[in-house]
C-alpha cells in the first residue's frame, strides 16, 4: 500500500471529467490535479511546445510526491506520453490506450471512428495504439474543433450544435463505423447529441476505461490506499471568468481546495 | 520622417486583419508583427497574465527599434493599454478608442452595441472609452465566444453560424441599437452574417479606423516614412497546423517573411 496521492494533469479543466471517474473508482485516493489553464488549449500548439508544457506539469506533480501520473489531456497523451515515460521513473498512464483497448473489444465490423481536436486526430496516436494492441481495425479519424467551445458555452442541446454535429459525424455514419471513441475530455457532455446523429452504435468514453485500468495497475504494483476519504486538490495556472462554474460541470461535485499557481513557477 | 518600422502585436494571427488595413493606408511603412500564438487566446486568461504577456510583447518589438506600437488585440487593449503607455516611452495605440470614436460619430439614437470576447465585454473598456470621449451613449455589450472558433473553422456562412449569430445578436436588435462595434479581430469575416441578422444599421470595424488614426498620428509627430515599399515581417511564438492558410485569410496577401520565436525568448 502507498498513501501518496495520484497526480493528474490536463491543459485545462476538461480533465476533471477524468478525475470524476477516478474519484468514483478509487474513493480512498488523494488526488492532485494540475490544469494548465494559462497555456490552454494544447491542441493548437506545436509538438515541441506540448512536450515542454507536459514535462513541466509532470515535474510540478513530482514535487508533490505523487505515486502515479495520469495524463488526462488527449493532445498531451498523443504527443508527449512516451517521451515522459522515458524521462521519469514514476509510472505514467494516458487517455488514449485504455479507450483503444475497449473499442477493440466492442467492435464487430472492425470499423472504429475517433473524434478529437485536430492535433489528436492528425498525430495518428490512435492508429499507433491499435497497432501496439495488434488490432486489425480501420480507424476513421475526424477532428471536431468546434465541440470544445460549444461545450464551454453550454450549448449541449442547441440546434446549432446539432447542425455542427451532423456536419462532423454524418461522414462517419456513412462509412459504417460500429464504434466511436470520444477522444477529448469535453465530448462526454455531448454524448446525447452525438447519439442523436450516430444512433445505436458503441460509444467509448476513455475516462471510465482509464479509471478501471488505473485501479488494476495500482493493485498490481501494491500502490492502493486501502483506507481514508480521498482529498482532491486542484491547481490551475490561471483563473478565468466562470472557471469554477464550468469546472464543476465537468467534475460533478463542488470544488473546494483550489489554488492558482503561476505558470513560470511550475 | 522616420524609417523605423511600426510594431504590432496580437495574441494570435487575427490581428493580421489590422495589418491588412495599415498596409493599405501606409504602404511605405515597414511593419513588424508579433503574434503570441503560443499563449493564445488571451480572452480566457486573467488580467495579470494578459498584462504580463502584453509587456513582454512590447519589449520584443522595442528590441527591434519600432517607432510606434499598435495593440491589435482587443483583450490586451482592454486590460493592458494604459499600463503599457505609462511604462514605455514609445507611443502606443490600441483598437478600442478609434472604433468608439467612429461609433459616436455614426449613432443617431445613442444606442451602440458592442460584441467581443467575454473579457473585452466584461472589462468595461468600451464604456470607459466612451466616457473619455464625453459621449452620452448607452453601450450594450454582448460576449460572442463562439464567433472566433467558427471563423477559424471557416464556417462563415454555415446555417449553424446563422443560428448562433441569431442567439447572440437578436437581443441587441430588440434593444434598438443603430450602430454595432465589431470588438474582435476575427469578426469582420462574419460581417455578412451579422448584417443578415441585424439589417441596415451602422457597422464599425476598428481596423480601418485605427489605420486612419495612425496615419494622422504619425504625420503629426513627423514619423512617416515618405518613400519605399513597406516590408512586413511576422513573428509567431508558435506554429500550429494550418496557421499559414488561416493567417493569409486574415491578411489577404501571401505571407513571405515569417519566423517562429520561442515565447521564453521574447
Amino acid at each position: 500500500m502507498n498513501k501518496s496521492p495520484i497526480g493528474i494533469f490536463d491543459s485545462g479543466i476538461g480533465g476533471l471529467t477524468v478525475v470524476k471517474e477516478i474519484r468514483k473508482s478509487l474513493p480512498n485516493e488523494d488526488i492532485i490535479y494540475l490544469g494548465d489553464t494559462a497555456r490552454l488549449p494544447y491542441g493548437t500548439k506545436s509538438f515541441d511546445s506540448i512536450i515542454q508544457f507536459s514535462r513541466e506539469n509532470a515535474k510540478f506533480l513530482l514535487k508533490r510526491v505523487v505515486k502515479y501520473i495520469v495524463i488526462a489531456c488527449y493532445s498531451s497523451t498523443s504527443v508527449a506520453l512516451e517521451i515522459l515515460q522515458k524521462e521519469f521513473s514514476v509510472p505514467i498512464i494516458g487517455v488514449i490506450k485504455p479507450g483503444a483497448k475497449k473499442a477493440m473489444e466492442l467492435t464487430k465490423n472492425n470499423k472504429i471512428g475517433v473524434i478529437g481536436t485536430s492535433l489528436t486526430i492528425y498525430s495518428g496516436s490512435y492508429e499507433k495504439a491499435f497497432q501496439e494492441l495488434n488490432a486489425k481495425v480501420e480507424v476513421l479519424g475526424r477532428p471536431c474543433p468546434l465541440f470544445m467551445p460549444l461545450v464551454e458555452e453550454g450549448l449541449l442541446d442547441h440546434p446549432a450544435t446539432e447542425l455542427i454535429a451532423r456536419m462532423y459525424l454524418e461522414p462517419l455514419k456513412k462509412d459504417g463505423i460500429d464504434t466511436l471513441l470520444l477522444g477529448c475530455t469535453h465530448y462526454p457532455l455531448l454524448l446525447n447529441m452525438i447519439k442523436k446523429v450516430l444512433g445505436n452504435i458503441n460509444y467509448v468514453d476513455a475516462s471510465w476505461e482509464l479509471s478501471q485500468e488505473l485501479t488494476v495497475l495500482l493493485n498490481e504494483k501494491n500502490l492502493l490506499n486501502p483506507t481514508g476519504k480521498g482529498n482532491l486538490t486542484i491547481y490551475l495556472t490561471d483563473f478565468s471568468m466562470n472557471f469554477k462554474e464550468i469546472a464543476e460541470r465537468f467534475l460533478n461535485e463542488p470544488m473546494k481546495n483550489f489554488f492558482r499557481v503561476a505558470p513560470e513557477s511550475i
